[in-house]
């Protein structure tokens, strides 16, 4: 049976869970006062249904039904969860617990957003405390998994376990914090950092620019996959965590930050520090962990990379500054011959934990090879937003041999025939001298408003011509016009 | 002419810029007094060797000579950047200075890695203060691009700008703080959130890995994207950055961190924030922000999955918890009909700037669904870790539709023929009833330890007969047999 979440407060953090209880399968009922409730829930929810699903490798089950209350009386009936998102203030959310457990089934729990209060705060004055749990989510809701599950002795065991069950049945990660403190744990961190932010724009140090990209382009990403203490367990080398705080912990003590209220480093702490690091990462040697890490790293920044986006940018420039291979046909020495289209390393994400190349990759390569070629005669960027360009309609590869992470690999590329519509390319992929493997493609030239064939504009038609009639003087490679399976 | 750099210390820093600069291209002089430098250097290479090249989209240059040097003086003959990572004291940087400076060409650059110490304290007692820099880079220094660039009064803004120009040909983003404080910026943000953490730990509030869970699944992933204001920004919605201060800014007051040294929210302070973030991002609305976010987060999170690390590991927990296909023969209801071996939504990372589907990402879907098909006859996990598994030799694709980011796809499989080591797939792709791309597929079952053709197993190889058989009696598809510009 569908089930049905509750909304009481529709903003960016409401509007997150209700878009992601949708998109997980349950109806939503949704309560906000606010007249432009429904354009901001759709906004919120516009954002989600394009992002969401594909994080899955799985279809999501089909999206539930979102309907907008005029009471939380209303919004509640049928509910086996409602999360509270108004603001940050305890005298409104009391009222809403109120008019929540007046109308709500027993059963049911009664999440709340709140970034900052503790759950035994909102559960005072509660006919049925043990309802009420914190359950602290991270913008944007309908993406991170992170969510602080903070609970009171008023909230069961069964409860605490029934509460994780369903948040990571729609996909979030329940940090269970059982010793409740104002900001729970994560905002603890944000708010250390966000404090020292502050004291650097304010005393001139550094710009809010240039801060966020102190974050973006060194910590920040080693944070997103080991976070604090597993990345300095790595730092600290083969000595291990104890070492890394022999070596830091003095800093304590330095005016390193304007924050000084610090813990005693005592021989107390430091063991239990090394211990739980034991816990956490001692499944793996530093030397794994390190290229664990340096996999994570290369992964997520190459993912930047296709987006042109933080350090992904500042790769894309460097191989734009480093570019030595031809971008238009005058570059070309000798167009009688294949040209030189992709020369690269094999990253470390294009292989599989063997440390080969996967096969998707293979025409990710051929397919760069191919954009090359297009820009080499004349298919460029300015081209292409004029509203032409050629779309693949037919490829057909050979793996010849295989190939490793780091590996250097160049693609030649051949023009077998250009000429109206049509261009018949040809790419061999080479580590030195050892072929790797083919690629035949058949492409045709598009006009991008009405994604039909049209035929190119007329620079583009000589230059491919041109290169067609040099390269039509060279033998016939081996195994093109092979159909799939043919004999040798 | 190749550039020469001396390496003054050669552990995991020290280590980490002579992998840089060797990959970049240059000659590395190295010395370290550790009897163990050529062993943790190595190490340290094999690391970047494997991760960098990948990053970037072109070829690197030839790697350079890495030479041992007994002496600074010797170590730094000849060198035009001169990198010190010695032990954070500042006596012993001072030698290491005054043997550096006697030794080396007066226009050399020399950078000192140094976390916590301010150029000028460096600079004391040199004869050429001005050729003493912080420049601060960040763990792993191959493949992190931030590197803190501090100077003084003493250095030209000609030297600045030689140093930024040298740090970015070797891929660096030379942040340059011209006000020099204790610890510069990045480390007097993972300063206050050590402290903080360590209060955390302490308190008994979370254990390490409960405080880095609270970081990579939510806070850590923004961060490698966008950093703080950015992010606040965001949140911050339509209303902008001053908003989010008005709201968040009451919890300065509040005991939300230990650490409660704060600056007053001045009006001035508040428009000088509002102020920079409107420089820094203000060229995108909110909802543009939002949708780049969004991608970003989708593009790394995947990239994780693929690492199976972090927040990808639980996105990988949950397609398997959420799992509907078929893993066996004995769940196919119908083994005489095509059988589905993929269905999913198009993730935002696998489109183009127009959110239409890129070429090799059809080859992903595709080869997904061969994946799959090879774990239902019984060539799952468990026989490849026995050293048995299918290589596709060759791959034919139609494109025949397109398709957009978001879109449901699903691929019907077929077993064209299947005997000895051979398996003949035909696989097609649509987007509900619409035909999208097809795909055809010779495999080969191979031995992974000769890495050459070898029969498969009897369970496979009587699966597979039962599949062939049971599809032999289908129509041949359009299309299959096809070879790249045959006629319709």
């Amino acid at each position: 049976m569908t089930k049905t979440a509750a909304i009481i407060g529709g903003g960016v953090i409401g509007g997150g869970w209700a878009a992601r209880f949708l998109l997980m399968g349950w109806n939503v009922r949704l309560f906000d006062p606010d007249p432009e409730a429904r354009r901001k829930m759709g906004e919120v929810l516009d954002n989600a249904r394009r992002s969401m699903p594909g994080l899955f490798d799985i279809a999501l089950p089909d999206e539930g039904q979102l309907t907008f209350h005029d009471s939380i009386k209303d919004a509640v009936a049928g509910a086996s969860w409602i999360q509270e998102s108004v603001p940050e203030r305890l005298d409104l959310k009391h009222e809403v617990f109120q008019s929540v457990e007046a109308a709500c089934e027993p059963s049911a729990i009664v999440g709340s957003s709140t970034s900052g209060f503790r759950p035994s705060q909102l559960q005072q004055g509660a006919k049925r405390p043990g309802q009420i749990v914190v359950t602290h989510p991270f913008n944007p809701v309908y993406l991170l998994p992170l969510v602080e599950l903070v609970t009171t002795k008023a909230n069961t065991s069964a409860m605490a376990e029934q509460a994780k069950e369903t948040l990571t049945s729609i996909g979030f990660y329940p940090l269970h914090i059982k010793k409740e403190i104002d900001a729970h744990v994560a905002d603890r961190l944000l708010e250390a950092v966000w404090r020292e932010a502050l004291w650097l724009v304010r005393d001139g140090i550094a710009t809010t620019e240039e801060i966020d990209n102190s974050i973006r382009y060194g910590f920040g990403i080693r944070w997103a996959q080991m976070g604090l203490f597993e990345t300095y367990r790595v730092a600290g080398g083969e000595a291990g965590m104890k070492h890394f705080i022999a070596q830091f912990g003095p800093a304590l003590k330095w005016p390193w930050t304007k924050l000084m209220d610090v813990p005693d480093l005592t021989d107390e702490l430091v063991d239990t520090i090394a211990g739980q690091s034991d816990d956490q990462s001692g499944a793996y040697s530093i030397r794994e962990l390190e290229r664990i890490r340096d996999a994570n790293l290369v992964a997520m920044m190459r993912a930047l990379k296709g987006q042109g986006w933080g350090a992904g940018a500042l790769l894309n420039a460097a191989d734009r500054a480093g570019e030595k291979l031809a971008r238009s046909l005058d570059q070309i020495a000798d167009p009688a011959q294949p040209i030189l289209t992709v020369h690269r390393a094999v990253p470390l994400d294009w292989t599989d934990y063997n440390g080969h190349m996967n096969e998707a990759k293979y025409l990710q390569a051929f397919g760069d090879a191919t954009d090359r070629f297009m820009e080499i005669i004349g298919c460029n960027a300015d081209y292409i937003a004029k509203g032409g360009s050629f779309f693949t309609a037919e490829t057909h590869i050979r793996h010849i041999d295989e190939v490793h992470a780091g590996a250097v690999i160049s693609v030649q590329t051949r023009c077998l025939m250009g000429a109206g519509k049509k261009m018949h390319l040809w790419h061999e992929m080479y580590e030195g001298a050892r072929l790797l493997a083919t690629s035949e493609h058949m492409l045709i030239h598009v006009s991008l408003e009405t994604r039909k064939a049209s035929p190119p504009g007329p620079e583009i038609a000589s230059a491919l011509t041109r290169i067609a009639s040099a390269h039509a003087d060279l033998p016939m490679p081996e195994g093109a016009g092979r159909f799939v399976g043919q004999g040798r």
